[in-house]
C-alpha cells in the first residue's frame, strides 16, 4: 500500500476540480484575453526567469551531459519561442463546446456529441522548464486544471515561472487558480498522487524510460504516454542524396536533446558507398559518436568517430550527438528493422518512389510517417496545434502532439419528448 | 512479480498480432463479406449455441440471481439482436483509412491525419456471452485483432460461439484467424497477459467493480474502462408527470441487470407527494424494493417493497429490481447528488424547462446526458453504432459506447520535398 498524499497537497490538489469547473463557465475570449496577459507578463519577467535558470544550471553536478543541460536551459530566444507557443494557443479556436456530430434517430431522439474538457491533469516533466508554459496554455485554454511536477534539477526556474502565473491570474481575477505546482521532489509523494484516481483524471509523464516505466506501473488512471522517441530515417536507393544528407543531418544534429531527433539511420546498400561517406562529411562539424553495421562500418573505415554498434545500440535512445548507422539490402528489412526498434513515435523515408513512399507510411507503425522531411516536425508548433502537452507514443486517445483537441473528448447530449425501450 | 504466460497461449497472443497486419491489408469489402458470412453461420448454428447456453444455465449455483442469469441467457431472440449488430456493423463505413484533417503547412509540408486500428485488444467480460459476436464484429471491421476471455460461467457457450467463427473465417480464407479465445479460466493467467504491453495494445474489461479494480491496478497497457453505471434520473418539477413515470419505471425495469439501467430516482419535493405513488403504483407488477431517503419514505410508507436506505446504497449498482428514491429541494441538490454518487454513465433529467434541461446537461460530467429520454439508450446499437465493445466511463479516448471509429486513433502522415528545421 502506498503512503497518503499530505492534507495540504490533497487539498490544494481537490480544489483544482472546482478551479475546472469555474473555468468551464469561462468564455473562449476570457481565456484568449488571460492568456495573452499571461503571454505578456512572462516576457516582461524573462530577466529573472533566465536568472533562476542559469541558478539551476550551476547547481547541475559536473558530470550532467551536455544534451541534458541544453534541454534545462532557458534563454531569451526559448522563452520567446514558449511565449509565441501560448499567444498561438490563446488564438486557436477553443475546443469546448465544439459538436463533432449531430443527428436525430428514427425513433425521434436528437443526438449530439460535444466535446468537454478532461477534468484535473498530472503532469510529470523532467528538466525542460517551458514545458510548465506550453502545458498551462493548452490546459487551460481547452477548460482543464493542471497539477505541475517538474524535477527537481529545474526548481528555481519552475518556482519563477508559477509565480508569475499565479500574479497574473489573480490580477486577472481568477479567484482559484486552475494550476499548482508541486513543489515537493520526493518519489513517495508522487507514488501516493498517482493512487488517487479520485483526485487526478489524467495522467501525462513527460521523461525517461525509468520515469514512464514507473508512471505505468503505478498510477491507477489513463495515462497519455510519452515514451522515447527512438526514431529512424531510411535512405532509399531511389532518394536524392543531397536531400538525404540535409534530412539525416538535420534529424540528428539540430536538436540531438529532443524526442523526435534521430538515432538511427538505415541505408539501402546500393547507395550505402556513395551517401555515407557524403553525411559523414556534411556532420563532421557536430562530431558525432557513429556507431556502425558491419557494413557502414567498412565503408566509413578510419573516419572520425566511426565504432561497431553493440547489439543493445538499436534500442538505445542517446538524447546525444550519437547515431546507429545500418545498411540493409531493401525497403523489407528497413520495416522489419523499424517494427523491431521503433518506439512508434516518428519515422521517415527519403526516396523519390512514391510507391514506397506509401508502403512505408502504412506499414509503419508510428505516430507520424515522413517522406522526405525530417522527423524533426513532430511537434505541436510546427504543426499548428499552439504547442503540445506532450507526444504521444500510445496507440490510445492521441498519437503524436497532444493539443487542445487531444485534451477533450466528445461526450453524448441527448433529447428527447419521453422515449423508452 | 507475476508469473509468466504459458508458451502456449503467448504464441497466440503473438500470432493476434500478423493477423492484424494481414487484416489492415483487407479491402472494406471483404470485412463486409466475411461478417455477413459469419452471421449466416451464427444464425445456421443459433440452436447447438442456445443448447450450450442452456447447459452453462443449469451449472449455476442456485443461489446467482435472476439479474446474473439473465445476463447470462441467450434465447432465438438475443441471438437474433446480436446478428443484426453483426449486419449494423459490416455495412457501417470502415473507418480504416478515414481522413480527419488535411492541410497544407507554410513550409510546404502536406499533412494528412488518417485513422487507424489500435492494434490488439484484450476483452476481459463477465457472464454475457453476446459480448463476443459484438466485440469481435467491431474489431475485425476496424482492423483490429482481439483475445477475448469470458468468464467461466459462460465457458459453454463461448466455446461454441468461437468453434463457429473459426470454422467461418478458415472456410473465407482467413488463414490467421484475428481472434483468439482463452478458455483458461484462472486468475493468474490474466495477471500475467495484464503485465504484456508487448502483445497487448489495449484492455477492455467489462463487468463488475472487482475485476474493474483488478484490471486497474494490474494492467500495464491502456484500459477503456466500462466502470459501474449508477445512473440517475431527476424528476423536475416542471416535468410531465406521466412522461417521468414511463421514463423512470422504463429506465428501472425494462432490463435491470444492464449498466445503463436506472438505480436512483431523484424527486423536486414539491411534486413528489403526487409522483412517488403514480410511480409506486406504475412498477409495481415488477416487485420493485424501494429504498427510500425519509421524505420519500415518508410519502410511500405502508406501501409494497419500501423501506429505509443505509447510507451505501446511493453509491450501490444494484443490478436488479432495487431502485433508490430521495426527495430533493431543487435543481442544484439532485446535481450535487449526481456529482457524489454518479458513475459518469448517463444521467437524465425529465422536465419541461429547457433552460433547466440545458443547464444539467451542461453541468453534469457523464458520457451521456439525457433530457426527456430514458438512460436505456446508451448503447452502441441504438445509437447507430453496429453495437459496442464496450461503454467507457473513463475521459480519455471515448466516452460512452465504444463503437467502430472509437477503435481506431489518427496517425499523421506527412510527405514533403526535402524540408528541415
Amino acid at each position: 500500500m502506498s503512503v497518503a498524499v499530505p492534507a495540504g497537497i490533497e487539498q490544494a490538489l481537490r480544489s483544482l476540480r472546482s478551479a475546472a469547473r469555474s473555468l468551464r463557465r469561462m468564455s473562449a475570449e476570457e481565456k484568449r484575453t488571460i492568456l495573452v496577459t499571461l503571454a505578456d507578463a512572462i516576457v516582461h519577467a524573462s530577466a529573472p526567469i533566465i536568472e533562476a535558470n542559469a541558478a539551476d544550471l550551476s547547481a547541475l553536478p559536473p558530470e550532467a551531459s551536455p544534451a541534458f543541460r541544453d534541454r534545462l536551459r532557458l534563454d531569451e530566444r526559448r522563452v520567446e519561442a514558449a511565449v509565441e507557443g501560448m499567444r498561438q494557443a490563446a488564438n486557436l479556436p477553443d475546443p469546448v463546446g465544439e459538436v463533432v456530430e449531430s443527428r436525430v434517430l428514427a425513433n425521434g431522439l436528437r443526438i449530439t456529441r460535444v466535446r468537454a474538457p478532461l477534468g484535473v491533469i498530472l503532469l510529470i516533466f523532467e528538466s525542460r522548464p517551458n514545458v510548465i508554459l506550453e502545458a498551462f496554455s493548452l490546459a487551460f485554454k481547452s477548460g482543464n486544471a493542471i497539477a505541475l511536477r517538474g524535477g527537481s534539477e529545474s526548481k528555481q526556474t519552475s518556482h519563477a515561472i508559477y509565480g508569475v502565473m499565479r500574479e497574473t491570474l489573480s490580477r486577472c481575477g481568477v479567484n482559484e487558480a486552475p494550476f499548482y505546482g508541486i513543489d515537493t521532489y520526493d518519489r513517495a509523494l508522487v507514488e501516493a498522487v498517482l493512487a488517487r484516481n479520485d483526485l487526478i483524471d489524467i495522467v501525462v509523464p513527460r521523461g525517461g524510460a525509468r520515469l514512464i516505466e514507473f508512471v505505468e506501473r503505478t498510477a491507477r488512471m489513463p495515462i497519455i504516454k510519452n515514451d522515447r522517441g527512438l526514431c529512424h530515417t531510411y535512405v532509399d536507393d531511389e532518394a536524392d542524396l543531397a536531400m538525404a544528407v540535409a534530412i539525416v543531418a538535420n534529424a540528428k544534429i539540430q536538436r540531438p536533446g529532443v524526442c523526435n531527433a534521430l538515432e538511427t539511420v538505415l541505408v539501402h546498400r546500393a547507395i550505402a558507398e556513395t551517401f555515407l561517406p557524403a553525411l559523414h562529411a556534411a556532420t563532421a562539424p557536430a562530431k558525432l559518436a557513429w556507431h556502425c553495421d558491419p557494413a557502414s562500418a567498412r565503408i566509413l573505415a578510419g573516419r572520425a568517430g566511426v565504432q561497431a554498434a553493440a547489439p543493445e545500440d538499436w534500442d538505445t535512445e542517446y538524447l546525444d550527438l550519437v547515431m546507429n548507422c545500418r545498411v540493409v539490402s531493401d525497403l523489407e528489412e528497413a520495416l522489419a528493422h523499424i517494427e523491431r526498434h521503433g518506439s512508434k513515435h516518428s519515422e521517415a523515408i527519403v526516396t523519390g518512389s512514391e510507391a514506397r513512399a506509401r508502403r512505408f507510411q502504412d506499414e509503419v507503425d508510428a505516430a507520424a510517417v515522413y517522406w522526405n522531411a525530417s522527423t524533426r516536425f513532430t511537434d505541436g508548433f510546427e504543426l499548428g496545434l499552439g504547442g503540445e502537452l506532450g507526444i504521444s507514443t500510445q496507440k490510445l486517445h492521441v498519437r503524436g502532439p497532444v493539443g487542445l483537441r487531444e485534451l477533450t473528448t466528445p461526450r453524448w447530449i441527448i433529447d428527447g419528448e419521453g422515449q423508452i425501450r
